[in-house]
Formats: C-alpha cells, structure tokens, sequence
C-alpha cells in the first residue's frame, strides 16, 4: 500500500471508532483545514519564523494535513496527482522567465 | 522514492527554477497555506456542500497541500510520521468511550 | 468623540501601555485577524449554529474586531467610509434584477 | 443614531435588497469573515507590508468589516459593548508590569 493511502486508512480508521462520519462531511471538513491553518498561523504572530517551536509546528501541521487528507478522500482524490496536476497548471501561468525573482501574483506579471 | 517525498521534489523544482526559495520563510509559507484555505473554503460559501465543483476543490485543495509540504520539508518533518504521531496523541484526548459519536472537543468531553 | 473613534483609541491605550506598537505592523495585524477569525469558526465546527453558545462567539468576534479596527487605524481608514463605499462598490456588481434570490458570485450572474 | 447603527441599516439594507438573509446564517457569515481574512492576508503574502496597496486594503478589510458587523447584529451584539469589555479581560490576562514589551501569550507569561 502507498504511503499516502495508508496515512488515509490510519485516519479513517480514528473517524471510524468514534463514529465520527456524521461530522465529517465536506464543509466542516473544509472549516477544519481552516481552523488548523489559523492554529498554525499563530504560531508565527508577533514574531518572526526563527523564534517558532518546530514541536508545534510539527503538531498543528498535522492537523491541516488530516483534514486536507480526510478530505481528499471524500472526494476520492488522487493527493499525488492533483498535486502534480496544478504544479503543471501553474507552470503555465507562470512562466520562468516571467516570474524568476520576483512575487507577483500571474495576474500582474 | 516514496510517493511524499516525489511530490515535494516537483515542488522544489518548479520553487528552484523560479528562484522562489528567497519568498518561501516558514512564516510566509503558513500565511500562504492559510490564503488557499480560505480559497477552498470560499467553495462551500452561503450553500451546501452538493452544490460545489469538485474540479474547483481539485484545485484549491492542491494548493493547501502543496504550501503543507514544502513547509513540512522547511523544518524536515516526515509528513506520515507527524499524522500518525498526531493520531496517537488523539486517540488519548479522544478516548472511544467518551468521544464516540459525539463532536465535543476534548475539553468538554 | 465617535463611537468607533473611542473604541480605536482604548485599543491604542491598551496597546501602548504594554508597549506592543512594535509587535503591530500591518502584516502582523493582517494576521492576527486571520487568527482571531479561525477561533470564531472554530466555534461552528462540526454543528449547525443553534448549538453554539453566544457568550464565546462575543469574546471571539470582539478580537475579530479589535485587530480589524487597529489595522484600519495603522492606515488612518475611516471605517464608517471604506464600508459604506464597498456596499456602493458592490451594488454595481450584484445589481438587484441579478442577484435576488441567490447566492452566485458576481462573476457566475 | 450611532455610526456603528447606521452602518449595519445600510449593510441590512443591501442583503434585504436582495433577498439574501435566507443565506446569512451565523456559521456562514463566520465562514464570510474567514474568506475575507483570508484575501486581507493574501495582499501581505511573500512581501513586507510597506509594498502593500492602501487601495486593495481598504476594500478587503471592508469585508471583513461588513460580515462581522452582520454577524454582530445576528446576535444583538454590541460591537462597542463587546471590544470593550474583551479590553478589560484581556487587561486581566496581560497586565502591563508582566507584558510590557514582549508578545508573549499570556499562558506563557
């Protein structure tokens, strides 16, 4: 079994036993990414990146990518190619002679 | 090469060949995966979840994982052993007999 | 004095005498919005919004609002003003005939 | 009547104007906030705040505003009320002779 797919097994597995999949449906699922990017946000308020533990990124990182992966599953989507797919697409908007260096958001290249 | 660790290796190429690595500090990396949140969440906005494109969460949600990642590879964390290390510490503040089938957090259970 | 220019100002005292205007950049204010706003959601994760108590959506829509109105001040924005001129900005987007009755977004109408 | 009154009579007006109030339930104007959070945070992203537009601030912030305000009203809140009371409690947990001068929250003060 792949890697990705059994990270995913492991997380429905804890769903299942608490029977969680009632709540689990893909707009609470979608506010639970939503909830976990903004714990791991406060992480970095006030400060600058060097003064942030690692042991609380590592804990608050996971929960985005449990609920990023509980998600994809719902949806029945390939992590690994929808991934390689919009890095593809992103290509396209920005192309490396454009945006080598520099920030700009492909709108306003 | 396993499946996480080939992902995060197009992500550095395509950083790499538009010399991004300069933008990408972990603090902007956690703002940016916060941005796209927002973006996926944007989705399911004043309607229910039947109503959304699942294309449109394609690509939303790719771009929470790929901005996790490159985050998770910024502090060098293995993203399966953060999950499932994670899982484990749930399962003691969600013991199955106080939490199942009900959606209280564990400081309420 | 007006009533949201009495609230800035206790924001600025309660700020100052802690000497935190140095923490308080726009960045940092942007963020910390962003914070605030994810402890709110956090609220109505997994339940509808009649099961949510309104003593704790006070105090988290109250930071919404502390951090909203000290970024307004940083760029001397009237508050009053920018959110009157947005309704007027979006009454031409969502004309009336167009979007009665249902939620698109004004690119969708 | 008071500014904060007057601009929540123009927000209910634009949403009664269209018939949105079916939409804006109290979990979907928190999601509101967090979308417009987001785009906030957006305009600061991989930059330093000095290279953000005053222009793009002011409508996104604006956002932010409008659906916190139309949440305040969703549960008889006053907004003046709540940010000075959260004021007086935050003033308990960060009093000044420990949190003068470093960003510290105040479980680790």
């Amino acid at each position: 079994m792949k890697e990705i797919e059994e990270i995913i097994q492991e997380l429905l597995k804890f769903r299942n036993e608490r029977d969680w999949e009632q709540f689990h449906n893909p707009k609470d699922l979608a506010l639970a990414i939503n909830v976990e990017a903004g714990e791991l946000l406060e992480l970095f308020l006030w400060k600058n990146y060097d003064g942030v533990s690692k042991e609380k990124i590592k804990e608050e990182l996971a929960d985005v990518f449990a609920y990023a992966f509980l998600l994809a599953e719902k949806y029945n989507l390939n992590v690994k190619d929808i991934v390689l797919e919009k890095i593809k697409k992103n290509g396209e908007k920005y192309p490396v002679d454009k945006s080598k260096g520099n920030a700009k958001k492909y709108n306003e290249l």
